[in-house]
């Protein structure tokens, strides 16, 4: 049985903290053998990204074979369901388009002294992009990731994927060749980042490093973090649906339930102020659960991190979705909009009954990738930014050096910096 | 004597790369150290802390002698120089004016098949500020975090400033003031840290943790990374002065020694294609390392860092500035404006000669919490956006879900995910 909590208890802030802090994942300790990888691939290059690929994904390989040619690229889209990549093609225009409008506007003003200042954003030239193997290996995350950068104006996406026994997903491989991906190779792991980071004789390195992994990944990303860029450490997933006694018991669970199959870790919660659709929804997901292909992984969601919340009044799940701030919220009020305002912490708000949450994963067009466990109180979903800089711009002629000039002298005096007062003392015939 | 490299030279590129990777700082074993203290406060709360601040900062406090009084601040502002309290207030009100501009807007719209999409932005609830003591407390460094923090609308910014023997900056307080700081408690280090991402009973957890610390305040960053955001991890400063023949010597050497005042990890690199302004440069930083206070440390840096770089002619500079993606760049050349649209990596750029970096240190409007040792390839400086977060929306009504609905599906199956798929099928009456 999931949680279930009722704002009316007694002991509601208690058993709600709990929650809030209640790990999903335990940390596994690994950092000591991932650094190793990434110490070694650092060091030796090539021959040691070639022996770990053969440890770790059995997987023998000599450095001119690391490279996915285009004519396996090629050979991979012409065996994949020509429905899929439709369908893939589609959801990469719209998640184009979605990310065009995040295009930054570079600034430069003049203000009331003649000082000029300003900023410049520019794309980041290289950019690696981690996919897992195995059955985690979702193109649309590849399009979610290699989209946004191509749109930024990155030139080199390099993609690395392992194919243990030598496997690869011919549905990455499209998404890959739809995303504008540049370079593709056939490593993954710890030892996948090191290369990425440091580069090895065969692969050029990045300046930033994107995509989720196992707990390998995460914590090489952690480690080459300052060398070059990381995005967030994505954690597993979870939804959020706040509901009123009008919303679609079956619907609700569906979407649940939609969360649920990612990962036993996965978290699926609902608030509401229905008592009557609280337990409908309870219902629901067991019924649904009986035809779920992925029903075992699902209910171990389900069972051991999901939740329904009770409310008195749907007001009250504000700040509890704002201390929760999900991944994904949906919400399934009288008037959603007018409910959306309120909430200040969630990655993405799905509105009204009509959008599931799987719409956004696939083929809304904004991203899939969002800030997890907490996280949106403190960042955001990937987009185009992630693949940009911004370079400031300031620029004083001699009257301006004039007008600014005593305060940055008195000010860096004043912390002790004197060769900071002197360069501009110096120009100013100041000492 | 600086190294001295020219492109020229048969050995360049090798020189080149030499230069490029080498290591500035020696990264300290201390993550086990850091941890222990950080998984300490995290169980234990303020006696941890209290503890901790005996043991670092020779100071015995109780919890309730842990935040700084409004009546010690406004007692400390009032110790302070007026005319520096007075260039604070200048500085902070252009920054303000800078930062305000770089409030992004949110985004709204409706494709061609009804499908409402966009994003809203908004403050991060609770920022911490972490400000070290001793000599690098710059009261110039608490307003260009505190500042960008307020604009954004950030409510609660949380200071931490370590006081060994109790002592405290009255300057770094009066920014404080100055920049609409909402709380201080005078402890440092990792435990400060820690406190701040896990919270004690008398130092409320924050969201995101920003500002510059020694090692144990980066490594104890690194480690609640996840739990909290994090800026990025400062290292040491640099500055690329780009100049021709025009240029002037005396104005050059002092900016490279403001830079190399610093630290003597600092680097400070002139690229030229004049020997002429080589020769001179080096001439005047050593006549004005005699009179320079900080002469010992600016001088270290600059033997063991500062480099000089002839290029035959100055477009070959471009190549190299963007491998060196510095921190600070200067360009005195003929006509800067032109050069700086051919650079691509750089936090910030300085333009024509009567913009000394210090300009951007202190008055001039632009943030000098800026990305180092070459991050400035994938990451920017300090900014209102790293005080916001994005929330993205999706609103579909049933005729958008017909639309878009079986791509979803398709792509649900295709992942092996049926949840994904059914979710939208049972809304469709699909299967």
């Amino acid at each position: 049985m999931p949680i279930r909590i009722d704002t009316a208890s007694a002991d509601f802030t208690q058993r709600f903290n709990a929650f809030l802090t209640m790990k999903r994942e335990v940390a596994a300790d690994i950092e000591v053998a991932t650094r190793a990888i990434v110490d070694d691939v650092a060091a030796r290059g090539d021959a040691a990204l070639l022996e770990a690929t053969r440890k770790f994904d059995r997987l023998d390989l000599k450095a001119s074979g690391l490279r996915v040619t285009p004519a396996e690229v090629y050979a991979a889209v012409a065996a994949c369901d020509a429905e899929t990549v439709e369908a893939l093609t589609f959801a990469r225009d719209r998640i184009e388009l979605f990310h065009k409008r995040q295009l930054p506007r570079d600034d430069r003003f003049t203000d009331a002294l003649g000082v000029e200042l300003g900023w410049r954003w520019s794309a980041i030239e290289a950019v690696g992009l981690y996919v897992p193997g195995g059955t985690a290996a979702y193109p649309s995350s590849v399009l979610m990731n290699a989209v946004p950068a191509k749109v930024a104006g990155v030139e080199r996406v390099v993609m690395v994927v392992p194919s243990p026994d030598g496997k690869l997903n011919p549905l990455v491989l499209a998404a890959a060749k739809l995303g504008g991906v540049s370079e593709i190779y056939r490593v993954g792991g710890a030892q996948a980042v090191a290369a990425l980071a440091y580069g090895t004789d065969t692969i050029a390195p990045v300046a930033k490093i994107v995509g989720p992994g196992n707990a390998y990944v995460a914590a090489a990303k952690r480690q080459v973090f300052g060398k070059v860029g990381i995005d967030m450490i994505a954690g597993p997933s979870e939804v959020l649906v706040i509901a009123d006694d009008s919303a679609n018991a079956d619907w609700i669970a569906a979407d649940l339930l939609a969360q649920a199959e990612h990962d036993a870790n996965a978290q699926s919660i609902l608030i509401t102020d229905s008592e009557r659709l609280a337990d409908d929804v309870i219902l629901a997901v067991e019924a649904q659960l009986t035809t779920l292909p992925r029903a075992e992984i699902a209910r171990a969601s389900w069972e051991n991190f999901g939740a329904v919340i009770l409310v008195e009044k749907l007001d009250d799940a504000v700040p509890l979705a704002n201390a929760i701030a999900a991944e994904h919220l949906e919400i399934m009020t009288a008037d959603p909009e007018a409910f959306s305002l309120k909430i200040r912490n969630a990655g993405a708000i799905f509105l009204g009954g009509h959008t599931p949450e799987a719409i956004g994963d696939y083929v809304g067009g904004s991203n899939h990738v969002l800030p997890t466990a907490r996280s949106a109180r403190f960042s955001s979903g990937l987009g185009v930014l992630d693949f940009m800089k911004r370079t400031s711009i300031l620029k004083c002629g001699p009257d301006q050096l004039r007008a600014l000039g005593p305060a940055a002298m008195t000010l860096g005096k004043a912390e002790g910096l004197d060769a900071h007062a002197r360069s501009v003392g110096l120009r100013l015939n100041l000492r």
